[in-house]
Order: structure tokens, then sequence, then C-alpha cells
């Protein structure tokens, strides 16, 4: 799979220079293809893929600063090669923690043409095809349908069983261990993981998962990770990942989690989690989707049981009482995390069954264009959301969930964390008293500790009454 | 698989009704391609499908009229039914020889879904989206290897292996028997097959290879049958063919059978397979392939030497001495051919192993485009052609495979037959000397019964010198 | 798989030289085994195993005189090879039709060391190991079951779908197409084949299924054969056997079929198809098996029409009317066989279920000792039979199924023939309408040249009144 | 798989009725077989295969008191029920941790059949069918090869590849998580793993390697269980074991050891890892055995220096300098066990390839009468060891492994403790240099807890010098 030479000027530094062939998806390729496989990799998306690509190499690592990496590995560099044959990744300076006695690990070296093929598939096929009208929501979804049936994580003959888990990826030990535990109570139940593939909440679940379906004899099992390119290199795709997804934006990437999942665990998190958990209420609050079965439940050990009191009581405060029949809060009973899936994905197939919809992805859920369309956090648009109550409750959690991914952007993601070395803290406004809630929440997670992994925190907000 | 009813009406005329769900392929669809299949199915393209589904379900007829399957099933019709999780194929006064105690055979079924997903493609995805310059030779190529992609045909890991099979669909049955031996000593040595994928020749092979490949152990051999709208109702594909692909022309057609194939052995036929014979010399003569190993056998039991030395007569008289360096007549000796196949083949790995080219499709054979662009036999095209020694050799056997290739429309296909009747036969001329040739071919295959199953022959061209 | 050297000195006999490696079943050997492999193969049984071996390498010879190939490869030699790491079998002067292009059919490499397998497997655990009471009718069918258990032809998660196919190694040409269009019925129904392995109609049927499970896609049909070593070398086994079976005498092959099958078909035949369905007569009319499903049907192309009503004159009259129950005669049908097939077989599944017996051995069958001990055919033995109607039906079966393996082993078994060429035919006797009856079905044998394949036939028994 | 019942009487108490089908292995049995594994489970064997079946139901129990199972589940009955389909095995008032959400975990149905298995497949086919001659080594030899392969944990087609990891099932959290790493290491360069299938060190390393193995996409990985009656109580198989074997006592299950694996890992453990490292010393310093491969590594974390240090003392001590060529020490260095293993089995395969070896047992290995015949501890066989430098260094190790597999019975094994609780501590004596040393490392066990889980620690021995 690899003919790896050790890089003679750069083995002191633990790199690694090598040649990877593709393996599955990318092996029958047209001559067209390969050259703009070629050509997207040494132009424009160069920076971009090698980026990507650097993420799934350094897995493992602790660093949730998108820039370490490359500050680590400055030399790195990654070729695609034209062949009639098809393609081969030359690596170049690579992190030797990707390797194992020179031979790189395979989990990796499929995720690393996982990155290939969806950057180029992103800007030959989505993007600058004009296939895709993604100025409408029926395009959007056609678009992140497409992406998913060429990443091939869709199954036709499975029945519905992909529980997406969200939550952290800084979080406490006992937090994570907790993951590892409801991993391994879905995984007994035979059920399939699917995350936001970094780690903390996104890797314990696959690990307790992994063991269990072990011991389930179950071979099959899908650890389906899916990321963006802005996320990636804060939270590298661990490879128990066997199906690795990257989609072009966030807003692509949670309709691919909630078109693609059964059911969802929220774990604790911080802004991103809050983020994820607004966006999927304020879909399941829109009418259209008022029957449609979506099982939902957050969950962490007893450490976290305030944690979720907090997030409930904001939830009930800005949503209103109707929104937490849609979701259920469990402390720590992994057992019965899995038994409460279980259930409801199975009442999620009886719908399916009766609606003759597909079992691989949810059609019917409806998604309103403020959930689909991509949100810029400029300052601008951070100070225009209209977080007030006198508007139909899902539009209200659209609007706060932008505001929560406004602060992860200015938390993690390179470009908000430049516009707020440049322009100062976002200010956001609204109700005084969704403010004030807010206000305190956001506090709660710097208290916490769960805005960011290392140093102190400065907050890339303000909350204005 | 699926849920016959037995229509009360037609029963007696050995007719079933039956929905049947697809296997692989046309499995994960997105709800604008489901869409798309069913206006395809029930829109312009209806007729197309109808008739090419027919064909599909009478395999095993002995009749080569395109128009008796018609006449003796007036009430077929198939639908494409739409549904969230995918398709039904819904089938109405069905031949009852299709079915088993009223469930269809599996590889009908699977060729019936093969002729869904190859007319809808061409429709959606070729002719009509505008990604492929069809105008332009590449942009052909590009269209062939999409559609043959699509199909699923080409495996990225098999070693070359594949023995395309030429020859008549109505012939001999010592000539059919040889055939069979042929595909048995083609089987043992561990070769696949493709054929035009209709009765005769074309079928004889699969069955021989089926028997070996048993003896073999070999689980996984693939039997591909490569056809087209406008031929598969007077030959209509054999389900042992485990990959159907339907190609909108003869042109493509034929560039699938080269570029797929990586040996090619002509049995004895009609015109149709002088026509091959002819294509394929074309492309070997053209200077750019002078060097490129392609494994090309003619061969008959000892009843077809005659036939061969006949052909052999006309190519060198017409192409001149040096075109028969590039194929080899064998008479009788089946396992002779296999063996000539294998070792011609290996031939053809080292070349594509030193040219870094691709197994599963023959990127580096240059077609011209007189081979590429659809040919349309109208009685003014084929007085036009130009079958003169003044001009190179690969030119004039362009020149003369279309000759050909008119004279089978007008047997065989159902707009040529209704241009004879309307406007009486072809008109063809040439050098004197080739044209005498021509004339006595095409009389010795009267003689010999290669034009046509049923009743007297009539001619569908003069030939003047 | 093979090492083949031509051999110097006799390669313009054909013949090959070759090491071969086992594949399944005999790849984990303790040293003991393969010592006592390497003694077998080099001991007592040495000749045993040469024939055996001998018949297998010469599949497809058309001759039944088992000692024509021991003449034509007279310097034919195997020998197990012993090395720690497992066996090999060495082949010396092996006719090189069993092999492509030096390298033997895999199908035939497997039978082969089917054959080593199972006369080790008889020498040393059965006869000699003490293990089984080999006196009892238990002791037997233990004895069965653990060789055909060894072979491994038992699916313990397979549906009841094995049909036995009965009938002439030497018939002809319609008889034959028409066992192949029986087998392709089958096969089209998802039905396995077993046979006695040889020629005729026991291959015929297994080359229709193949075809059939091919249009079905059935990729892991059985085509069992299960042979003897006394006929083994009449009755070659064909390579599209996929799992050979030798078993050590005539009733425990007998006992075999009947134990494993779910179903019978007989096809025309001679002496041998006579005692076949004698035996199954005689053991479906003792009154404990009165209850127990078991489908027989006797069928023959439209010209054998004349075979099967003299052959069911003959039952009428020697076992009375109630015989006729048990089985049905259909005339040039291959459909309505196979379909009665399906049905008898839904309702051995049914009975299996209800009695909790197992699907891949028929425990409930009662077997009468006449119906397990080996019967000698010495003259003594034959004239010893009783043929009388004063007796219950199912031992009067039981004895005229003996003086029918008495002609066969005369006609075709190399010691029985060498008892006829000592002391003249055997005498056979009863009650004067039986010998009367017997007399003119045995004529009507020879006369429609059933009894042997080349020659004049000279009978090899004598009946008196 | 399982029919539950929540049993009535005893829910309260957390256990489930179930009944169970068997998975591989058992599944086509004969009648005589049925009858026999019934008779086994009710009759002499009953209470051995209740206590084993108790032993893999209560997995993840943390306690090594054999006897607390019983006492928590005191009316866990277990039955084998004769069908003629097969059997099935009804569980009574087992403990619910071995089931989810009443269906049996499917790891823990398959070691519960292996359970089944061996013990009859012992009691039929070893102890008292005569067809080993278990006084002699070759005769043991023989039992272990033909009940590994009865387990089906051999494998034809396999790649030496096979690590065998020893070590204390009691070892502290640093150590335990050791292992995980060591197995993880191991996982990545495609080694599969087998150890005594306990908790601690027999456990650590699956898991690590289980995660490595998903990670590398290595699907078909094995983690064998090695495990006997008189142990599997105190250390009850985990179900990630895939492939679990019962020998019937502590010489045949350290034949199995040697015999099956291409290379040791020892772990840091207590008496029974010592017993285990001077097995191994025992058999490698044989003179037969010296030109014979076989990597050995001790290795722990860095807070196992010490212990380690101990031991290579004592064996220098007592063994002599020589000793030491045969094993390396790393300490705290995963990644370079596993490619110090990698390495050392690369020669084994090498060696057996040159010696025509199987890969899949070491015939080569000799192992001598001393370390075959199964050890008594009595009390005067203790006090009868050689404890002397004046004998073959491979002689006196031999006596030194007894002296350490007693005082392991005394301390967990049942009856050995109910010796020393009837006679007091057993005596054993030797060079008073020897004994010295012994009675230092033994302290230092009982100082770093390595003797016992829970509770004050009582020796059960009495050095003498």
């Amino acid at each position: 799979m690899s003919n790896p030479k050790m890089s003679e000027t750069t083995s002191n530094l633990s790199t690694v220079n090598a040649r990877i062939s593709p393996r599955g998806g990318l092996d029958i390729l047209s001559r067209d293809e390969i050259a703009r496989l070629r050509d997207a990799s040494a132009g424009g998306m160069h920076e971009l893929l090698r980026r990507c690509a650097l993420a799934v190499l350094t897995t493992g690592s602790d660093s949730d600063d998108p820039r370490a990496a490359q500050l680590r590995y400055p030399d790195f560099d990654i070729q695609v090669l034209q062949q009639d044959r098809g393609i081969k990744i030359v690596l170049h300076a690579a992190p030797a923690s990707a390797f194992v006695d020179g031979d790189i690990i395979r989990g990796i070296a499929e995720n690393l043409f996982a990155v290939v093929r969806d950057i180029a598939y992103n800007a030959n096929e989505i993007s600058s095809s004009g296939k895709f009208d993604l100025g409408t929501g029926a395009g959007i979804t056609s678009a992140v349908f497409e992406m998913l049936r060429n990443a091939r994580v869709m199954r036709s003959y499975q029945d519905p069983n992909l529980v997406v888990c969200w939550g952290g990826h800084s979080i406490g030990r006992d937090e994570y261990d907790y993951t590892k535990k409801v991993g391994y109570e879905l995984g007994l139940r035979g059920l399939d993981i699917c995350t936001g593939c970094g780690p903390g909440a996104m890797k314990g679940p696959m690990k307790g998962a992994t063991i269990a379906h072990a011991k389930q004899r179950q071979g099959r099992a899908r650890y389906i990770g899916i990321t963006e390119p802005g996320i990636i290199a804060a939270e590298s795709p661990n490879p128990i990942v066997n199906h690795l997804v990257i989609m072009p934006d966030i807003e692509k990437r949670l309709e691919a989690f909630v078109r693609l999942g059964h059911g969802i665990i929220v774990f604790p998190g911080g802004v991103g989690t809050a983020e994820e958990i607004l966006y999927l209420l304020g879909l399941l609050l829109h009418p259209d989707n008022a029957d449609l079965p979506f099982p939902l439940v957050l969950t962490g050990p007893k450490q976290s049981a305030a944690y979720f009191e907090q997030i409930d009581q904001f939830l009930r405060l800005s949503l209103g009482e109707a929104a937490t029949s849609r979701y259920r809060i469990i402390v720590d009973d992994a057992a019965e995390v899995a038994r409460a899936m279980r259930q409801g994905i199975k009442q999620v197939r009886e719908d399916r069954l009766s609606g003759q919809d597909a079992f691989f992805f949810n059609w019917s859920l409806k998604l309103s264009d403020e959930f689909q369309r991509p949100f810029l956090p400029t300052h601008a648009a951070m100070s225009g959301l209209n977080l007030r109550r006198d508007q139909p409750v899902h539009l209200l959690a659209a609007d706060l969930r932008r505001a929560f991914s406004g602060i992860v952007a200015g938390n993690v993601k390179e470009e908000g964390m430049r516009e707020i070395e440049r322009h100062g803290p976002f200010e956001i406004h609204g109700d005084p008293e969704i403010m004030k809630a807010l206000d305190a929440l956001l506090r709660a997670f710097v208290d916490q500790r769960r805005m960011k992994i290392a140093g102190e925190y400065r907050p890339c907000y303000r909350v204005l009454a």
C-alpha cells in the first residue's frame, strides 16, 4: 500500500516520505478525472487539501489549535500523481505517527483518499458543475445526497441503525469514559455510530462500539465521520472512522447528520454542542416535522447533570416548554440511553415503511432555508441576528443556532479567529431575558472549561441586552 | 424479488403481471433520479424502454425478426414506479417464459434493471446533460467510459482476462457447438467472456465458459453482454449474461468492445461479423496503433474453413497483405485458440504495465473519427461511400465497415428495413476489383444462409462497379 | 496448485507428471495422519487408490470398461508425500487431459484429494478403528453419517433442496438431453443435485443445473457425486461435481443417497437403475416408513415412455398395486418434474420441522438389515435369493434388488466379471410369473442396448422359473 | 439466537432463563453425539460443565475467587437439550449481565458452546476413547493437537502471526494500560493474540489489538483464549475471545500455548506468571531446542522495572547466565516489543519453511516428559521436588515450574485451596541459595500484592533450606 522512504533531511523530526495507492472509490477513474484531481491538488485547492490531509495524518494529537499541526510539520506536502492506471498520493515530510514501521496505517490511508475524493468532488461536481442550484433548499439537499452517495456511506440493504453522537471535543475524563460506555451499549445493540469524527465525544462512542461489535461478532459495522474543511484541523478524524466524509460547510455537514442518522445523542460539550442542539430543535419544532419520529437524547455522567440542567433551563426559557417534548435527558445510565435509541429507531423504521421513505436518507425531514443557507459569522451578521421571542419558535431557534455558530468560529476556526483579532468580539443582542440566560450559559461553559483546551479563555463575543 | 399475479385476462396467452425490485446499481437513488426514471419510462423513452425490456424478457426465442416479439406480446407494458425507497418495475402481460413458477428468473430481472439503468443514463447524463462533447472523439470516448463505469463492468483489481467473442447470431449447429468448445477452453484458462449478447456465436462461448468456470471453481466470472437499442430485439440477451450494457449506438458499442476487451475472437457470421472484422482492422492498421498488442483470432470448425478463406482473400485483396499480420486464422482447434488468447493477453498485460495504462480500459488505442461518428445508413450515405484503394488503408477499411453496417441495418434493424421497403436496395460502388470481391463475399453469405434466420433472403443492396 | 513437469519418456503418450497441494479438508493434518495417509497410499490400499485416482483423472472418457483406463495409462502412479506442513500428491504419467497447459483442472484436483481423503478415512476410521459396530444397522448408519460429515457435504444452515438423480450411465442422446433439461428446471428452482457422479444420467442434470444456477445467480450450489471403489472406474466422476464422496460399498452408497437426498428422480437406465428403484421401493414400502414423505419421480423423454411402462408393469406385478402410490411417472415434461420435486421437498421440510429432525440427514428413515448388509453376488448367493410373493412385499423388493445388483456386478464390476468368466452366468429363480416378467424386462434392456456401452452383450445371468 | 424468559422467581436477583442455539462447530452432530452431549451434561460431567459455563457467563466480574460466582448464582443451571436437528443449551437463573435486553451477547454464546464442545470432546474422545496413549509424550501431543483442531483455532493458510501473551490476572492500572498499549502495537503490525483468556494481562492485549485491527481494517483477527477447568472460574474468559479452548489440565494448556504460538510476551504477574516463565525456559534450554527460534520478551511499564529485575536475578542465579540468551527484557516501550515480536516471528517463519514444518502447530519443539505429565500438587509431591543445581538445567527448571504450579493451586484453585485448609502450607526445599532467592521472590510478590486480588494473603507454602 505504501512505498515509504525515510526522508533524509527530516528523519530526525520524525517525518516520512511515502507514495500511497488508493483503496476503493478512487480506483476506476477516467483520464479526465485523474487530470482534474491532479490539477485540483496542484491548483487553487492545494492549500485546502494540504491542510485537511495533515489533519488526517496527525490523528491522535491532543491539540485543538488548527494552526499547531502546520507549525509542527512546516515541510509537509501532498501531491496527487497522475497515471493512466489511476492516481497515487505522494506525501512529503508527513508525520511519522501515521506509519507503523514505515507502512501507513490502513485506516489513515483510506481517510486520506476520502479527503482527496471529497475535496475534488465538491470542487468539480458540486460547486462549479452547475448541476445543483445551491440557491434553493432542494438543490442543497441534492448536493448533500450526492456527496454522501459518492462517499458510499449509504447502504440500501441496511435496516435503520445509525446513531449520530454529538458532543464536545474537549471534555473531562469522566465524560469521555461515559461516551465510551454509551458507545459500548449502542454497539451491543447492533447500532452503528456517526460523529463529527474528532476527539472527545466524537471518539469515545466509536471506541466503545468497536469493543461491543467485536463481542457481538458484528463484522461490517460503520463508524462514519462527517467533518468540514473549517473544523477538521481542530478535530482530527481518528482512524477507527471507516467512512470519512468532508462536507463543504457546517450547514451541509449538519444536514448530512440529520438526513443520514436515525437518532441523535448529545453528550456534554461547549458552544458547538449548544449550536447542534439548537439546530436540531429548530428543525424538529418546524410544524411540518411535528409528526416525524426522531429520537433525541441528551446524556452525560453524574458529573454533567448540572450542565444539562442549564441547557434544559435555557431551552425552556428561550423556546418554551413545548420544545422539551422533542428530547429526553438521561443522566448516568448508558444502557438506558441505548435502549431509548433502539426503541426510537424502531419507530423511525415503521414510519419510513409506512411512508415508503428510504431507510438510508431522511427525505421527509423539512429543513427551512434558515438552516441550509451557509451563515458567515461576520460582525455585521452576528449583530443582525434576531434573538427575540416575537417570531415562530423554529426561527428563533435558527438565529440562536447562528449565534452559537459564530462563537464556535471565533473560538476555533481560523477565519473566525482572525476576524476577532482584527475587530474585537462579536456583539449579539435580543430579548433581555434570553440574553441574560445566554450570557449565563456561556459563562458556565467558560467556568467548566468547555470553550478551549489550552490557555486562558478570552471571550469572542459580548452579550448586549 | 417479485410479487407476480397471473394476469386474469391473459394467462391463457402465457403472460404474467409482476412487480420487481431492483438489485444492485439502482438501489440508492435520489428523489430526482427516481422521478427522472419514472418520467423517462413514461415519456419519450417509453417505447424504447418497452422494446428493450421485451427483448430481455423473450430471451431464448429463436426468431431474429425484431418485430416478432412485439406481435406475440402486443399487450406487454412496462412502468417504472416511484417510491421514496427506490423504484419498482411493473410488468404487464410479460412473457411467462421469463418466470419460473411465478418468480422472475433472477438473471433476467438483473438485465431488466440494466435496461432501465442504461436508457435513463444515456438520456439524462450522456445525450442531454452537456457533460460530454459528443462532436469530438475524446468526448465520445469519455461517454463510452462513463456508460461502462455506470454499468459497473470494470474491475480495478482484475488482471487482463476479458475475451470479446464476435460472430453470427444465426449459425449452424456445428459452428454453434464449436463456439461452446472455444468458450470452454477459454474458461478453463480463467478467461472471462464478452459478447454482443444475443444467440448463436454470442451465446455459445458463454455456455461453454460457464461449465469450465464451474470445473475450475471460478466463482466470480464475468459474462458481459454489450448491445444497443437497434439490435437488442433481434438478438435477445441470454440470462447467463451477468453484466448487460446497452450502448446508445453501434459505434459506441464497438468502441466499448475494443476498449474493454483484451483480445478478440471472431467466429463465423454474416455481414455483421464482416463489419466487425473491418472495424477492428481499420483500427489496428492505423499507424498510431502499430505497436499496440491486440490478439485477434478468426476461428471456426472444419466446416467453416471455406468461410474464413473467403474472408481472408477479401481482406488481402482489399486491404493488402500487410493487414494479415494483425490476425490469425485457426481452424478447428479450440484449445489452440484459447492458448493464443492467453498468450496474447499476457503481452497486453505487459504493455499496459510498462505504459502505466489501466487494465480495465484501453485508453491508448487510437480511434479516428471515422470509427466513432455514428453512421446513418441512408441511401445517400451508402452510395457516397469511398470504396477505392486510392486512400490510406485504414480509411478504406472504415468505409468498407460502413458498407457492411448499412447492409446489417437493411437486414435486421427496424429503421433500415423500413428504408429498404420504401426506397429499394442500397447502391454501393467502388474499385471494380473490390466491388467484385465484395459481391462474391455477400453472395457466399447468402448461399451459406448467413443473412437471416427465416425465409428467403431478398438482398437489401446492389453492388455497382 | 500444481508444479507439473512433462514426463520425458511418456510425453508422446500425452501424460504429465505433477505435484499437487491439497485444498480444503486435508490441509490441517496431524503427523500421524500424514504418516497414515502415506502408508495407506504405499501399502495395501495403494492399488485401490491408484485405480480410483485414475478414474478421476480420466473424466470425460467415453468408455465404461473399468479396465480400459488401466490399459491406456499403464505407467500411471500416485504417491502421497509426507511433509510436516501437510501432504502433497505426486502423480506420475497421469492423463494429460486432466491438465490445461500444464495446470491440473482445479475441480479434478479437488476430487483427487477427495479420493485420498475417503479411502484413508474408510481404512483408518471406519473399517479398522473399532469405532463402529458394522454388524448392526445403527453402526452402519453411524459410519455413513461420519463419512458424509468428513466429506463436508452436509450444511447445517441449508433448507432441504437436494435432489438425487439416478439413471443409466449409458443412455441415448435424447435421454441425455432430457436429463440436462430436468437439471436445468431443477436448477431454476434453486435445487441442488446429487448423483452417482458418472456420465449419462449422472452428468446431464448437473450440466443443466449449472447453467440454470448461473442464470439464477446462485453462487453456492452443490453438485454432489457419491460413488464407490467398485464402480468409479466405469463411471468416472465429472469435474462439475464439487463434492465427491467415495463410500466403501454399494449398500453404504445407497444409504448415503437416501439419507442425504430430499427427493429422488429416476431417469432411464439399465439394471443398475432397476436396482436403485427396487432398493428405494423396498425402503418406502416398509411399514415404519409409511407416513414419511419422500418424493420419487420416474421420468424420461417421449422416447422412454415404453421403458417406464415396462418398469411400471414389472413393479405392479411383482410388488402389487400398492407400491405405485410411492412413485409418479412423468413423461417428457421437465418443468413438471421439477415442480413435483419442489412441492414434495416442501412436505419433507414440514415433516422434518414437526419431528425436529435434521434437514441434513434423514435419521427417521427406517432401513432394515436387508438393505444395509453388503450383498456379495457369488453364484451361491444369487441362486439363494427368495424371489417369491409369499413374504412381506419389502422383503421381496430387497431380494429383487439383490438380483439386479448381482447382474450389475456381472456386467461392469471387475470382480463380478471375473466370477462370470470363471463360473458362467448366475442362476436366479422364483415365482414363475415374476421370473417371466423379470426375464422380459432384462431382455428389453438388452434390446434397448441399456446393458453395456460397447460390443455385443453376453448375459451374465440365467432366469429359471 | 436465544428465546429468553425472565425467570419469575429470580428476576429481582438479575438472572435470566434462556434457550440458545449453537453457532458453528456443534451444528452437524450425529444422534450418538447429541445423546452423549446430553448424557455428559446430565451425568458425571454436569458439575464441571455448570462451573465452566457460569464462568463464561460471569465475564467481566472482578473477583478471582472461584467460589464467588457459585455463591452469587446458586440456582444457576445448564442443560443440553437433545433434538434430532441438533442441540440446544438451556440456561436457568443465568447472570443477566451476559444478556442485552434479553438477548445473550453473541460472543458469550459462542464461548458457552465452546465449553460444551471441549468438555464433551475431552470426555468422549480424549480421556476414554483409547485413541491416545496419554502415558507417552507423543500421545499427549496428539491429544493437544486434536483438541485444538476440534476447536478450529488453526488456519492452514495463515502466515505465522500468533503472539501468546502471559501475565497476571491481578495487576495494577499502569500495568493493565501497558498491556493494552502492547496489544495495540501488536495489532497495528497484523499480529493476532492468544492468552489465558482471563482479566488483567490476558484481557488488555486483546482490547488494544481490537482497536488496532479496526484501524488497520483487519477483519479476521483471532483472539484465542486457552484455559482449563481448574482456572476458568477464577479467570473468566472475556467475550472478545473469539476462539475459546478449554484444555483438560494445565500441562496440556501450556503445551497448547507453546505449540500454537509463534512468539511469547510475558507481562508482570504473580506466581502463575513465574510458573509460565520457568516452563518456557525449561523447554527452550533443552539441548534439542537449542537451534529453534522462539521469540520471548518480558515486558512491563516503568513501574514494573523492579519486578523484572527480580525475575531476571532469580533466573540467572538458579538457571545460570546462559538462560538469559533465550529472553529479552524490554521496559516501557510497547512499540519496541511489537517490533521484536514481528522480527522474531519472521525468523520462525523462515525456520518452518526450511524445515517444511507446519505454520499452525510447532511439531519440532521438543517437550520432555517432565513438562507434559500432569503434576498433582499434593503435599508429598511438593516436598519431593528436586530444587538443586546438581542436574541438567532444564530439569531444574521443570521442578521449579512445578513448585510455582503448586503455589498457584494453593492460592486460587479449589482443590489446592482445600488441601491447604486441611493439611497446612506446602513445604519445599532445595539448595539454600536457590531457596533463599525463591523465598525473596515470593515475598516480593506478596508485598506487591501479586498473589491475590482481595483480602490479606496467607502464604500456602513454606520454604525450607
